[in-house]
């Protein structure tokens, strides 16, 4: 006899209990029904891919967090650590094939050897939906109508979009005269929400004199409204240019739609050091603003040109699925049941199990979702079982009732029971009695 | 400048198209409603795990096909070559988590450096379901009746799901006196389909006398009827057993069930070198018969022995998700649309954009998909590209219309037009004129 193996799993790796994993599925099915409605597909990308496709051809080195090896063939391949990369390759690989604008969504694993001790986890879910080919008001505001109507469907009513415009701060830090220094100013403002304006201000006087630092603060501080931030943005960075005519676009298309109150202008928003050239963007639910954004995204200028000289304007955003899912169970009681199972089948006579496979498969028909309890055993088992696993109501027939073409209903939270409804009225009194 | 990096993918290893994609997605669903009606839960694990869990001990060496390296942990790590192994993990590791009998569905990709000549992907999808802790007809009938489900539930009505059990055949091989070369003998009657009865002979000549030899093909030949087939194996396996009884109880479910055209007692059918102890079966389309078994599986001792010392007795399937989305598509003519948008709203007037993405809004909230063009633009460019995406339908809305609360409908197939269509009846318009 061996010794046996320990059921472990990795470390920042994770086992989905049914629990976890239905609502997850429900969340996923209600994003697809969503994006499906605005006319995106779906798409998928190989999990594995040639470490060049992944990083490019010099960056492999400092890429420490991805999963990287040499395949049976000797090729040098990784696990994809974002939705991006493979997009842009998948875009510059099927051209031909497919039509533009294209809008595509992804929903899928990456893998990230990050620090665990974070509390991050090394694989996890993300949602990619991107418009990719055109450079339009129109596309931007799609994809934010998109993103506003995902979270109004899963029922969350009470969240902001923030954005901004990544062309108008820059031209800001021209107006400035600090351009060269827009990774720096990127990186401390990025930190505003988390380490508060004072920390902000210490981080700019590394390299800015007091008066440019203060001028950052000013810019990046919003207004009561969209149309005052605006036209202090304007003033600000040097007039009216095309990033700011691409807002006022925005602030129209709110309006017309009656949205406005879901967005806010900030032009703190800026997306860090990412490769965005036009809107930006970042989703808080208000009441758990601390977990962060659950949507982001933007405007970039060129998706695939590591791999196509073919330009490719887009407009995207990513959902964390783990976060949203995280945020969405903290609003809602955690429902007891991790099953869709509406009544189970007591099985209580053993020449009656043909009958309780034929009773299973008119309720399924009707839209019932039951299954037969998968041995004759004691009833205190067969209870037990339901309430382990949620089940609502237990459906019983002895020899008695098959005789009378009957069956007894039982309702496992009131514990109240039904006798004698006719085999034909099961469904419907299932429905009205147990849920 | 640097270079272009080509955009290919892996050898073996897959984009999905949206037009690939969305079959496939529909397939999911399909079959993860059918298993939900039948009490089935999700779960889902990592897609990288210890390579001591995955292939025990010792037997790593062996397992060429495994993708296997050291994660920067010097970890030694693996893919999941199916979903079998991974789930014995889980159900030893969360146990006290759980309840039995669990029922559990897991549809996932899984890796295999297989030799790509065959016309074999590295990367497929593999849709699993067991009932795991208990040894009943019910539980072994309920997977079978699911199976018989799922395929009606996708439009498949012309299938044969073959059975037998794998202790009848073990107990006929003891009978014979061959029960040592009981391998060699799966290994060749697993290939009797392929290869023909001829072939199998001489493979089974290679260690048995010729008298055995015929015996064992004799075995093997189904009679005419499930009843038949099932004394003649009573008969040659030396008499009623505990697992003639467990066919003859399956044979009565079918009959109460009244599901027995779409069964047949095949003794066969063994799972060649599996796992398996008792029943096992394997699923054909009858007029696909080539493509082989699109749902394949049966019933073992026990699950997960590596990991604990609980006995974990159980019963399960697995579909191959791709091929059985190619006999799918292979039966119906593969819909031209690969897209759920029902109508392509034209972006004919900049100043309407606005009332664009009101429009947009009531007929998504009524259930129709649809898309506004993303930029105002020459109409046949608009139309090119309803046509390549397989936009059903348009909707225009010029300063006329919108002055007058109408819009015009366009069937892009049978190019007839509905003007003056009131804005708050197109909803029912599409369905009705455009579908």
């Amino acid at each position: 006899m061996s010794t046996l193996i320990s059921p472990r799993v990795l470390k920042g790796f994770r086992d989905f209990l049914p629990a976890d994993e239905e609502p997850r599925k429900r969340l996923q099915r209600s994003l697809e029904d969503t994006f499906s409605s605005f006319g995106f597909v779906p798409i998928d990308t190989p999990v594995l891919e040639y470490t060049e496709v992944l990083l490019g051809k010099g960056g492999g080195e400092t890429d420490k967090q991805v999963y990287r090896f040499r395949d049976h063939g000797d090729r040098d391949v990784a696990l994809r650590f974002d939705l991006t990369v493979p997009f842009a390759r998948y875009m510059a690989a099927h051209l031909n094939e497919l039509y533009l604008p294209f809008k595509r969504y992804h929903i899928a694993k990456v893998w990230r050897g990050e620090n665990t001790q974070k509390g991050r986890y090394r694989e996890f879910t993300q949602c990619d939906f991107d418009i990719v080919g055109v450079d339009s008001a129109e596309a931007d505001f799609e994809i934010l109508l998109m993103m506003q109507t995902s979270l109004k469907t899963l029922g969350v009513d009470d969240f902001t979009i923030r954005l901004s415009h990544r062309g108008v701060f820059n031209q800001f830090l021209e107006k400035r005269g600090i351009r060269d220094e827009s990774e720096k100013v990127l990186r401390a403002v990025d930190k505003l929400a988390k380490v508060g304006a004072e920390k902000v201000r210490e981080m700019l006087r590394e390299f800015a004199t007091p008066e440019t630092a203060e001028a950052i603060l000013d810019f990046i501080q919003p207004e009561e409204s969209f149309g005052a931030t605006l036209e202090k943005m304007e003033r600000l960075s040097g007039g009216k240019s095309e990033g700011s005519r691409r807002l006022a676009q925005i602030r129209e298309l709110l309006e017309a739609t009656g949205l406005s109150a879901h967005f806010r202008l900030d032009p703190s928003i800026t997306r860090g050091l990412d490769y965005y050239t036009g809107l930006v963007y970042e989703t808080f639910l208000n009441d758990q603003a601390r977990i962060g954004s659950v949507c982001s995204g933007g405007r970039y200028n060129n998706l695939a040109s590591l791999y196509t000289k073919q330009e490719l304007p887009g407009v995207g955003s990513s959902i964390g699925l783990d976060r949203l899912l995280a945020a969405l169970e903290e609003r809602q009681e955690r429902e007891a049941a991790a099953t869709g199972t509406k009544v189970l089948i007591i099985n209580m006579d053993e020449a009656l199990k043909g009958h309780y496979f034929k009773l299973s498969r008119e309720l399924r028909q009707q839209g019932v979702a039951c299954e037969i309890y998968p041995e004759t055993r004691k009833l205190k088992h067969q209870f037990a079982f339901a309430e382990k696993k949620g089940i609502p109501g237990a459906l019983f027939c002895g020899s008695d009732e098959y005789a009378a073409g009957t069956v007894t209903l039982k309702n496992l939270t009131t514990r109240e029971s039904r006798e004698g409804v006719a085999r034909q009225a099961a469904a419907e009194t299932i429905r009205d009695f147990i849920g």
